[in-house]
């Protein structure tokens, strides 16, 4: 277990070492527990299967497990709103780490179902999203039934008994995960790899309390903020903007969300590259805070690719050090 | 019908005044339903109800109708990902009128289930979104069952001899808009105005083809447009804001989907005030086209709302005609 | 002598009450004497005029004077280049006090000359750029004869017994301030208020060592600074410019002087809205600093007209104190 | 005589071929004649020295020249202010030319004055702001004495018949360009290159009337404007660079100068990279003229230094070619 997943829900009620125990968006074999398995130490601790975002973040606030693996975007889907309004609205979560995980699709059935026999194929919509056009393409016709996951869709198939069925399920075939196969290797495979994107990849994070500690600058790091732009004010977002760009402060994604009072009333979802310890992103932050006081900081942690931020020489820890240390001294003259 | 709506779709192969045919995200008695009804003309019109966005949006690119309305946003839940998407990425297409449409949600049931008897409920995922608090504090413990659309799961319950039964559906109850229960009232309506948000609105998009007559200016007006910044580069967002901003144009809607190659390459779709035949808009979107050369015009179109657009002086028509002329007297010397 | 006066060159070596000493632009009579004269205490001062103003702030980094009075800019002559240039590159400087003087000129010459036979008119040059204008509409054919300041062309003409001569001057009349009439009632005034713009002052500043205490934050302040844009980047002036805007701090003068190596590199003159105590100030500072790393402060003192500065709710000291609290929080986690 | 200078003041009154007529800010001898020689065709034209800048300019809107040279900024003392305000204020007139000359000092004298008898040295004041060094070092104690241009301290010891001396001027020796020495080799020169700054140059330009034909871009131009700011409006400055920073518009020098009716009214002597020819800069001069409606054009013209300017693509013609091409062709349907 490294360090960053021993600072874990830690504190007074600490019990001293035990298995810690993590929510993931279930059922098992979703892409989901493939992103919770990343994470070091997870084998050796508990793994709890909810059955929604909202459930296993719940669970995170209500102390019940350490930290929870949710989804936050998806390269194809884009970002998962689930997820994103809750960390944003919910009561306060940290970010302690990111996962990427490559989406990979398999098509499975009962023994003795052909390809040419499927004419109903379940799975999740976003799943669906991404397979369509294979399916289009190779099962003319289809009709597609919505599942609650794409584990769901699968693991419905199966008697407990190692039996296969689609009897009443009302469709014939399902659309999930490899993983799920290698769980149930009584599941038939009738075709793999079939995204229509294969880049595809979703990006999963280990939310925990905020007292968790924060995982230390690493110089390949990302911040997750929640930014409401609650006034309707031309340029709001340009404001913003200007904040992280006049501090040298790069973001790598935006996502506008709506508040949910009325239709044009947005927040924005936003990582930028960088630490809070570094100094041009505490800057950032605070011009930030001070044009949307209702900021919110989801946390500080690691860059899943590794791939250390380039900063100017005068947006460096040193430019800034030297500039506060100057104003200082005028200041107390 | 008016003129805007007269303008849908003609061109050398009109054939003359006959019935227009609308698609529409179906099936009858959806949301998107009631919005096609607040087209001019549209009572008169045949209206095709599609399964899907993409395949509504088909079948105006295949000419099979004259326009198609589609969701495009919704107050609580967001951009609605197909529309974006589709117009984004597929052939070209024009918006020629945004319709605004308040969300209602009612419970329905076969007669003789009491409130206290529904244990699972089905309807479309986004429409659970927006009532699961009221589920949650009303039916404890409720289970949900995820259907293709509001209407499908009320519909699912009418043998269509006027009996109605939740036999070997699954669940217990559907949740969908008052329109289906005025259309079928042997449903039961087991609770009214169930949305955990009151002031929900749905914004709906009617599309043609890209040869169909851009809606002249009102001065109350809107521009959409997609924004692809497919170079991974600090600062593009901020410099496509800029190119809005020093022109007096404000946005009104931005929302960031990713490309669909690689996690991290976004495209905005972005709504402006004001008309391509507005002077600051026109320049604003030459600067826009020339730093993002793949920028896609979706239409100008009147806002649902009359709300008049403000314009600075310096940003006025006049402005820019006196400076254009000034500019172009000098480079004629 | 007031507070702010009381503390202009203080320090370990004070030896205790005693008449402070001021240099300034000479020779008595100059507008400059008359900005010294409104220094509270400046009448129990001892008042030593130089004969440039290079010598006058050479008085004050030498210690044989407490402070300088010296002529910044003119609403119509624009900035005074020697003051600029001196306190931008040499030894550290701290302006303690801005003074406005407007400027009126009077046409003297000996007893006897009448006004239509003035042909030759001597005095400074920055005067005579002022009055041009009443000169060739009142004196046709007049020539004009260079002096090194206002006063001297009138000085020149005294015997210093009571007589008055132009003879061996070359110049028949000279321009200078009512205050030197004053003084030498045995002048004879040819006309009055010849300016050629009637509105136009001087400011001047009150110039002292670098350890001289800071006037105290009033509410109603400018901080000067100098700036130099030493790259030949692109965008360097906006870069500062933005760093200014993004904390609502208010720009009431730039002016780009070249820094003397090699045409097209400037430095900026720059006076804003506020004290360095102010939050809003002190960050745009660090700003500033941060990417002109020789940026040299000059000093926060009272405006001369008394106008509060508003400042935006977001930029407030309130609004900084909240969000860096806000910052060193999360970092304390 | 080449193109640029043949287009000098044409016309329906064109007299047909004759010898040119140029102003120049005189007398000969001055740097600003040896400005003039170097524009091609002057040496066969008439050159006409004047005794001040505004007496040059008024002889070419009086017809009475082709064109004049006046200097318009040295590298140490900055911008020429009566050039800089003639331009901006008075009748428009348009800038065909820019002229860089080396800036160079001798000290003369009169034969048999040795270095150490000289006492009071005589020469313009922006020539002694640049030798002041050289003075305070080489002539101990030495008396300042200000002359109307650095030829005259030097003329004006030339009695016409070969003789030379200073009786009766005030001064003992003076200070001027070493083409005066050329000229009158009867003066005695006691010192050479007495400069401060060795890199001393001054930038001239050569003007005529509007309706002189504009050079042709070269790929190395520059543009001249005046923009007024005459709103006291915080951000105004920030708004005008950033017309030329979202176009890709480089500043090569901005000066402010007091619009000349109260203090804090400025306006802006700018130079950008670039023709108006070009796409980028007529844009950005439409913008900047939305903004500052007063906003004059002085011409754009070749750059002396021939330093080509670098483009980003989509900054090029070509870009605007085509954004301007997308939006006709939307606005068109």
């Amino acid at each position: 277990m490294n360090a960053a997943v021993s600072g874990v829900a830690p504190g007074p009620s600490d019990p001293g070492p035990r298995a810690r125990r993590y929510a993931f968006l279930g059922p098992e074999g979703t892409f989901t527990e493939a992103a919770l398995l990343q994470v070091p130490g997870a084998a050796d601790a508990e793994c709890v299967p909810m059955n929604s975002v909202p459930a296993a973040l719940a669970a995170v606030r209500e102390e019940t497990v350490d930290a929870a693996v949710v989804p936050l975007e998806n390269s194809v889907e884009g970002g998962v709103s689930a997820t994103l309004d809750d960390v944003s609205f919910g009561a306060e979560l940290r970010i302690l780490r990111e996962i990427l995980v490559p989406i990979r699709f398999v098509l499975v059935a009962p023994d003795g179902v052909r390809l040419q026999d499927v004419r109903t194929v379940s799975t999740h919509s976003h799943a669906w999203a991404q397979i369509r056009g294979w399916a289009e393409a190779n099962l003319p016709g289809v009709t597609y039934v919505p599942a609650p996951s794409t584990a769901a869709s699968a693991v419905a198939m199966l008697d407990g008994r190692g039996g296969v069925s689609t009897e009443g399920l009302g469709y014939d075939a399902g659309v999930c995960s490899p993983v799920v196969v290698q769980r149930h290797p009584e599941l038939r495979v009738l075709a793999e790899d079939i995204s229509d994107n294969e880049q595809a990849v979703t990006r999963f994070v280990l939310v925990a309390r905020p007292d968790a500690p924060m995982p230390a600058p690493t110089g390949a790091d990302k911040t997750s903020l929640v930014v409401p732009l609650w006034e309707d004010r031309p340029g709001a977002l340009l404001d913003i903007l200007e904040q992280f760009a006049t501090r040298g402060v790069n973001l790598t994604r935006i996502e506008s969300r709506p508040t949910k009072t009325h239709l044009g009333d947005y927040f924005f979802s936003v990582d930028i590259d960088g630490h809070i310890q570094d100094d041009r992103v505490a800057d950032a932050l605070m011009g930030v805070r001070r044009i949307c006081p209702r900021t919110r900081f989801l946390g500080s942690y690691p860059r899943a690719d590794r791939r250390e931020v380039r900063v100017a020489k005068h947006h460096s820890d040193a430019a800034f050090i030297q500039a506060r240390s100057w104003v200082d001294n005028l200041k107390g003259q």
